[in-house]
């Protein structure tokens, strides 16, 4: 890409950075800001640094937030008797998407991975253990870490940590995702869809 | 989105107005901005600003550049008596990665399109009128425009248009793409083939 300038090779690196965005992406996106009006791609570039800046942990769940306490932290009408335990902030959207959950989050921010390198040390742990001491209205914890080995390994880590405390700890289901075939499913689902079935 | 603060919300807005980017990769883009660090992202911002505003056309060809001439209209050792007419600056780069190529560019920025309300009023075409009047050396344009309606409408047109100046106007071939397969090909494709046959 020798015939790029150096002002559109930085920009096809800074966008080959992030995730998705493979060398070709970039350099359609460059192309874009360039094609773009000027006043568009400063509000891309505004964008990207205020809510750089904006945004920080809420106090009580580590949700991103613009302020101390994060909208469903703030939000009075929340069944503050349980918490769900997920991952990162977009866990959070897709549970709150489903209109269903009433309760309060904690978001680890991570999981525990040996192969990253990331222990027990690394998550939001500390905070939710601090939480809970504080706040003893808590009676269930449902964890929702993703169903990975790593998710798996943290949900159990969590469940075995809280032992102790008398709290409740649950785990989202495992499972036939709806609209799938059995035919096509994988063992390990279809193994666990078995092991936790239901009465009618 | 509602359970997003403003701030991300806007970010999310933002991304998704670049092409290739829909609702839900701009919503990774946005949390992986909020997860990166400060000097990254500021990185990233100020790339994008800085390509924006130091990126101008080529007083020659209407390449990108940061100079009054772009890198390949400067360069001594480039054959002035060959114009080859590109659509956009990223075609060029397409052409010059072949390495076989040593004539000087023309883009055109668009094609005609009047579908899209495109005529060739919005083209960089008297921009090439000027360059052909003044460099008298230039004796033949090859029009690189895509293989489209809007593409072979603009080279018919740029043909016509050149004809009475007497310089040769010339077209990159069609046919079959290098590894691909009879079999497979789509009849136009095929019978461009067919009429571009050339003496072995």
């Amino acid at each position: 890409m020798s015939d790029f300038s150096p002002l559109i090779s930085d920009l096809i690196q800074e966008f080959s950075k992030l995730p998705g965005i493979g060398r070709k992406s970039a350099s359609r996106l460059a192309f874009h800001i360039l094609d773009a009006p000027l006043e568009e791609v400063t509000r891309l570039a505004e964008a990207i640094l205020k809510a750089k800046k904006g945004i920080r942990l809420c106090r009580e769940c580590c949700n991103f937030t613009e302020d101390e306490l994060c909208s469903i932290c703030a939000n009075p009408r929340r069944d503050r008797s349980v918490i769900c335990v997920v991952e990162t902030p977009r866990d959070l959207s897709a549970m709150e998407r489903i209109h269903e959950y009433k309760g309060l989050y904690h978001v680890l921010h991570g999981v525990i991975s040996p192969m990253q390198d990331r222990g027990p040390e690394n998550l939001k742990l500390r905070e939710l253990l601090n939480r809970l001491q504080v706040h003893e209205e808590v009676q269930e914890l449902i964890i929702a870490t993703n169903p990975t080995v790593e998710g798996e390994a943290t949900a159990l880590y969590l469940a075995r940590l809280l032992k102790p405390s008398g709290i409740r700890c649950t785990r989202i289901a495992h499972g036939l995702p709806m609209g799938s075939d059995i035919e096509y499913a994988d063992e390990a689902t279809l193994a666990r869809a078995l092991s936790g079935r239901q009465e009618l």
